[in-house]
């Protein structure tokens, strides 16, 4: 059985032999850094990773890991052949956006959102294509994504637009959702960035079923033999038979028992207050919540510093840390590479399962 | 500076003359069993409580403690001047219904209902009579109470009314809040028992306000010099401004401007789903929740064991556990006093500041 979020042990031999893709986040960030001390504190991941983005920018962040750490020594590759031919000891890099000055460090900029938004379509036109395992996302600013004039709020809506591009279908037939876990808790969100009373209207029997059916396949996928999901209720105390709220009944329970139906091994609605320490205790593998804040306040409060956000629906594995670019420590050398690290070691387990 | 929510370090002194005034409870739960735990485990509390129940449901409790714990002895007191001469190894109770064949455990009835309603006002009484320092509840059954014919969901409704009755004013002049507390972390909650739908409604500046302005004053009352309250935002990333919401803008912000402008520490709206990991870590003593899974959720995940729930804006100290009857426990002597023992030391640090 797989533990996806267990952020210690990276296994000493990779699994397989397609290299992981880690995008180097937005240049003015802490993602490069970040990316190059994972390295650095897991220097067994080297033959196994391959880094998109900018090589001189990567090249700047080894400076700021401090002397008296071992260096990172970067091996630049401009193909897939050049892959194997790269030091056990280095970290394999391509330069997956066009050549750009470097950018001041904790500033939002075009060219650092131009950057950032070249090297996920870099990483995902190679794990789509078959020559990447999976894909593992250092932080981007969304402002910057957006003076570069991407379309796209984030991560997830970019991959999935790229993906169904790839796929060629339309976005609506590639419906994704947002996972989040740390040690001890995973929870599968019905909708992220929408107001509270809009994420309300987005608690159907339809969503909450898709939610449901895409949470069961990706675990099917990363090779479980059984999962058992907790299904949150949105009210207070699941609705306490709808004496507070009707959508227990209306949406929720019916939603779960068609799962079940579909072999699905789905229970609920439960009370929203418990249900996550009932996780945590060992009777579910996975929450799904009915909005952002029911699943990310505890995930927050359990795992800040090694929570992992993995993208279910798309037809390849991606995960990414649950913190932002954080402008105000990037370039000091303090950033922390253990959420990222823990997104590595998910993506390469759920990889590993396939 | 009184941490309220400490459940270690009874004091060994108790800081006044007026007895704790702990109610049984629903004599079918495990209410009674948990009250003679309590003060097994401390017995310096003897000397300072005084339990308002059934003498006989008591007495029976007694028997499920199991034979290798000290026992604890009763002394029935029926008038404030016996409770001097009550041995300091006793523990005072008083018969606070009406005699009453025993009800079998685990059972909803309106016998237990009834005498569970009279416990409560009986202590209320004598709390808010200036007879009682403070009042400590053990958990009713909500059902049992409404086949007595009582027209309140929860002790929190009833305490309101019964201490606006004493006061001589409107229930509508004597707004509480609930505020559940564990170790490291307290939440006041602008809602409680409605549809999330309905909690956004109450999301207004009036009421907000009003949160804010029970916190502080129920703090200061308590002996704080200083407190820092965190405002939690009622939609994703606190609205992310204006985009994801209007009600950061329009009622919670204004809401925390008119509170800083009375004297009141309040900042934000901040991000819910950090908002409680930032109040752990030090930042907040006490974070204002939006609706009661907001704060319910953190609380429950941190301390389901050590949970106190005290009522906010009665003319009177009132605290009880976060865990209701346990029917499925009640008689077997598995029952824990643990969330009990740190509603009456909760109880005691507040009454003692004042």
């Amino acid at each position: 059985m797989n533990n996806a979020t267990t952020p210690a042990g990276l296994p000493g031999a990779y699994p397989q032999a397609l290299p992981l893709v880690i995008t180097q986040g937005d240049p003015a960030g802490i993602g490069p850094e970040i990316v190059l001390k994972a390295v650095q504190q897991h220097p067994d991941l080297l033959p196994h990773l391959l880094v998109a983005g900018d090589v001189p920018t990567l090249r700047r962040a080894a400076g700021f890991l401090g002397g008296g750490s071992p260096p990172v020594m970067l091996a630049e590759v401009s193909g897939w052949d050049a892959l194997e031919r790269v030091p056990p000891d280095c970290l394999a890099v391509v330069q997956a956006c066009s050549p750009h000055p470097l950018v001041p460090m904790g500033v939002v900029s075009t060219i650092a959102g131009r950057a950032a938004a070249d090297a996920i379509r870099w990483a995902a036109a190679a794990v789509l294509g078959g020559h990447g395992g999976a894909m593992v996302t250092a932080p981007i600013h969304k402002e910057a994504l957006a003076a570069a004039g991407e379309p796209y709020p984030g991560h997830t809506e970019m991959l999935q637009a790229l993906a169904a591009e790839h796929k060629g279908t339309a976005i609506g037939q590639m419906p994704v959702r947002m996972m989040l876990s740390c040690p001890g808790l995973r929870t599968v969100l019905v909708s992220i960035h929408l107001s509270l009373r809009d994420a309300i209207a987005c608690v159907t029997q339809a969503q909450v079923l898709q939610t449901l059916r895409i949470t069961a396949r990706h675990f099917k996928r990363c090779g479980w033999q059984s999962l058992r999901i907790g299904v949150a209720g949105l009210n207070p105390h699941a609705g306490e038979g709808g004496l507070f709220g009707l959508e227990e009944i209306e949406a929720i329970a019916p939603a779960v028992a068609q799962a079940r139906r579909e072999g699905i091994n789905a229970t609920g609605p439960h009370a929203p207050d418990t249900v996550f320490m009932r996780a945590r205790q060992g009777e579910f593998d996975v929450v799904v919540s009915m909005y952002h804040d029911q699943g990310l306040i505890p995930v927050k409060l359990l795992g800040l510093e090694h929570g992992v956000n993995t993208t279910l629906g798309l037809p390849m594995v991606r995960t990414s840390p649950d913190h932002g670019t954080a402008f105000d420590v990037a370039g000091t050398g303090r950033a922390s590479p253990e959420s990222l690290i823990a997104a590595i070691d998910a993506a390469v387990g759920m990889t590993a399962m396939q």
